[in-house]
């Protein structure tokens, strides 16, 4: 790997913006984005709430619907971003200065959803419930928005991708996004609406990335 | 390891059902598996009650036997599936869609363990321990079905194999997790009934694995 | 990897203060590293204060300004000291038992941050508002320092550095630190007189961190 | 990777107790061992008490000198621990079921130090201090030995260990070991008696491995 990150600074380090060839290697990249999305995935459980051993518990349980439901969607949410990232990385050749910056905002985004995600949970029967959902589907947006923006800097960038069939990957990608940001955009405005509405867009989103391998799985294995 | 990985996406493209070349690299996979696994093993640290200054130590030490019991029990858990789930990537070539999702899925129920732990001790003593150790049991059971599930499904699928030698030995482990299943259906049922006889069960299997080391270091050393 | 690693212990086992070749090989230098900056980092949203149910949610979000400011400067800083250790690594042929310890020191300062920001943070409107910033910066500043004796410390060792073009960029970013540390010096020193004016200090790397790269999105992409 | 881990279980599958080569491919058992390590070593953080707004800070941060030191001594411990893990894992060519278990049974003593620090720091200043400084000592006595264990049964085991050069460094190290388990024995047994000189004890292993590197760096660089 040394010879190979090497050799990219000196080409790179003129085109650089201010890192002068001082950017992380790619498996850095990778590695810590890794830590991120893992960390802010596993911290949703401690939002959690345990019932004391005096209550009840499978009543207290059930009161707690909204907790499970936002764990599972958040988990899903921040799974399916993780899951284009590390798409991404696969095709991605070398990173630079606004690729890490970008990243840093994105991982700022992901990390902030267990915060959000609580937020959402603890005033979904509150009269405060659209500003709530508001509050959640912003922070879903806006990392959903950097996530597209940082696979269109690296398809616009042909010396960060990997090689030509990787380019048309992402190029395709990168159009597919919109949908992404569409779908996104109208659950932050339904949000302040009918709040529900929005709630029910990020239900749907979640059960089609957690159901779907499910039934994937009854296809008929592929032949390759 | 990216020229390799990019060769995979143009046999891949056509038989994957949407990812279309898309998903992650098998060390990324493993990477962030390897952080869930991680922080939800050390997470449930935070569930062991200090006991405050003015609180005679060694009595109120003894009373939380139940916290120490769960928290040597599910990291014994966590660490068995992490077992297996490495040994699993040591035989895959790569991942796909339906890969990907269910060990989301998967990753999503050992995540929520420190949760059901905690949910399990905290009403051992309680009227309701039957309810408590069922939540505790039913997320370990899914949780080892949904690995079984992921080992049958990659076991399946030839082209995510890593050669010949490593599919015998995935249809092999692919038979032997059904033991595993049926050991965890018996103990969700014991905790309806007898709920200490599940947790007998689920002692019986931590011992197993981590006592089983500390036996082996007294053998004679192995040949090759 | 095993190759190379054991190659260095013969030429490195005699040079050695006294770790004697039993250092970790620089994967895990790296890896570790990046658990402890990405945990630092997303540990950071657990200090976010989630309004509870029967409290309007959007004037108590308003009221924790301090702690969205903290989150976002401390995640800037965390981010900005990684980007240099990952970018230190890439530079790097191993490490020893100085460079070692000295990163521990580093980690250790690092993941105190998310105490020292939540000290700030909870004591910005108080009237130790002044030792509050004062305890922020100081694990700053000596954060900052660590690293810059860390890289440094490498580039004065031919024996850890990748090759000689790795060298020179070393001895450049070397120098270049003495901004940082500057930078930071000053800020201690006005927490002390004007808490504000070292806040708006580390606001201004903060924004210059994190907005950089939008700006830098807008550039035309480089040509090679 | 792939090539090299199969080729190992044709050899491995019948010296092994019960894994049949479906143990962990090496990286993985570093980068899980990394993840909980790093961890666990962040989560000491967490204990650090943050004083409310109305609460004078500095003589609030004062009055947690306790909390401060171990915080500084559980992180030096878990440091130490890592550096060694990491330097036999880069002597190792890989593990095998036995390994793996005792990995874990030392995972499982190491993330179960944020726990015993904090019991250790809660009752520093109350009566029962022996029993705190013994419970903490106990954990670091269990931890160092099971390091130990590990460590002289891979170098017992000729097919985990890389090279004879390794082989060699190895059985340095295991036989160096004993002055780790001697110096936790004697502190574990001080707890009892005099707490203090326990732990002055941990104190000094403490400053020996952080302010060593500072030492090591005025040195005279190393020549090769």
């Amino acid at each position: 790997m040394n010879q190979k990150d090497l050799q990219a600074i000196p080409e790179g380090s003129g085109a650089e913006p201010s890192g002068e060839g001082f950017y992380p290697a790619l498996d850095r990249f990778s590695a810590f984005s890794d830590g991120v999305f893992a960390i802010a995935i596993t911290l949703l459980v401690l939002e959690l709430p345990v019932p004391p051993e005096n209550v009840p518990l499978l009543p207290a349980l059930r009161e707690s619907w909204p907790d499970f439901l936002g764990y599972i969607m958040s988990f899903a949410f921040i799974g399916g971003i993780w899951l284009t990232h590390s798409g991404l990385t696969k095709l991605m050749k070398r990173g630079d200065t606004v690729a890490n910056g970008t990243n840093l905002l994105l991982l700022l985004l992901v990390a902030l959803l267990p915060f959000t995600t609580s937020v959402m949970v603890t005033h979904l029967s509150s009269p405060d419930v659209g500003t709530a959902v508001f509050v959640y589907g912003i922070n879903l947006f806006f990392a959903s928005l950097t996530l597209t923006l940082l696979i269109r800097y690296i398809a616009r960038e042909p010396s960060l991708v990997a090689d030509d069939i990787a380019d048309e990957t992402l190029q395709r990608i990168a159009r597919q996004r919109w949908i992404s940001i569409g779908v996104n955009s109208i659950a932050v405005v339904m949000a302040l609406i009918v709040p529900f509405v929005a709630v029910g867009l990020y239900l749907i989103q979640t059960v089609l990335l957690l159901a779907y391998p499910l039934v994937g799985m009854r296809r008929r294995p592929s032949r390759n």
